[in-house]
């Protein structure tokens, strides 16, 4: 297809599309002329992926460049790639050289996973418990073992969901289902809680 | 305690304290001449919930000063005013008069739950579920089910903890367990699909 059938199919205005295209986070289209390309379903399904990546789950450009880079050349170890992949979606939390974890590091451990201060929803889960801490209801033994228990089944199910079939599929999918069931997950709570509220509170 | 002692203990500027109390969140202290008043421990309680309103749950000042009306004057049903102060919370959405939620009523109806458009959590499921299925990876039977089972035993343990002595407590309690504890369950799942993943991937 042609650019403008490019910008009507995926809605992305055309300036838009060639800044990516500069950026290198959507690939060229095949030459057809020095001033003219056509372009394939790959670029529309990479258009969504770099919507999603930015407008959905609120990427600046750069990372979701950072992204895109591991979903192309998924080389090595496949855990490393994911790592560093999923460390590239927010919270960005400033973390200085050398510093401990504490709080997150005796969560995990009481609740028997693994505790690598590289990995970056370490330091996400250490200011998440020092804000619920200074909120005055920090996490107790009895919480943190119901909810580890419940968010490993559920993180049980996504994992054997990640597609065995290449790598770059496997790592699109841990990022976009990672960051884009983030917000499935707190609006289902929210309505859990109004739930079970209305059946506790209503007459 | 003295306004400066205010300043120092609660660490927050005196311009921004200033602020509150001519915006109503931060009650006026007992005044002492026509220039100086005293202020006690629950300025200091109230300093903290607007920090954590504000902050760390990411507040508009306008919106923590409702929640903070809700809970000085919890008037009337417990049920509603929880759902007006949980409403108070981001993420804001621009939802048109009248509009129609079909996935998410199509979800709560199929995980037996109260389904209230009214509720601003709905819209928000709504929208996350608009985005996961944008993205190529829509809600199916199967992960509706883990999620719904997994996400209710965590909300009725909070539900379980909310405190019964008095409605402004509990508006307080449930607030602020909805709005911290998201960051911690997001960062939970991220840890606990890292610790499933190096097993099943490091050799």
């Amino acid at each position: 297809m042609r650019m403008s059938e490019l910008v009507r199919r995926s809605r992305v205005p055309l300036a838009t599309i060639k800044y990516y295209l500069r950026e290198g986070l959507l690939m060229p289209g095949e030459a057809t002329s020095a001033t003219q390309a056509v372009y394939g379903e790959e670029h529309l399904r990479r258009l969504g992926l770099i919507r999603a990546l930015i407008e959905v789950a609120g990427l600046p450009v750069q990372k979701a460049g950072v992204v895109i880079g591991l979903i192309e050349h998924p080389d090595g170890d496949l855990f490393e790639t994911l790592g560093r992949a999923i460390g590239a979606l927010p919270p960005y939390l400033e973390v200085p050289e050398g510093v401990d974890f504490p709080r997150a590091r005796a969560a995990l451990e009481k609740i028997g996973q693994l505790y690598d201060p590289r990995f970056t929803a370490v330091a996400q889960l250490e200011r998440a418990l020092e804000a619920v801490e200074a909120a005055g209801m920090p996490m107790d033994d009895e919480r943190l073992a119901v909810y580890g228990r419940s968010i490993r089944q559920l993180a049980e199910f996504d994992v054997s969901r990640v597609p065995r079939s290449s790598a770059d599929t496997a790592v699109e999918y841990s990022v976009l289902g990672t960051a884009l069931y983030e917000p499935v997950i707190a609006a289902l709570r929210r309505l859990a809680h109004q739930d079970l509220a209305s059946r506790a509170l209503t007459p």
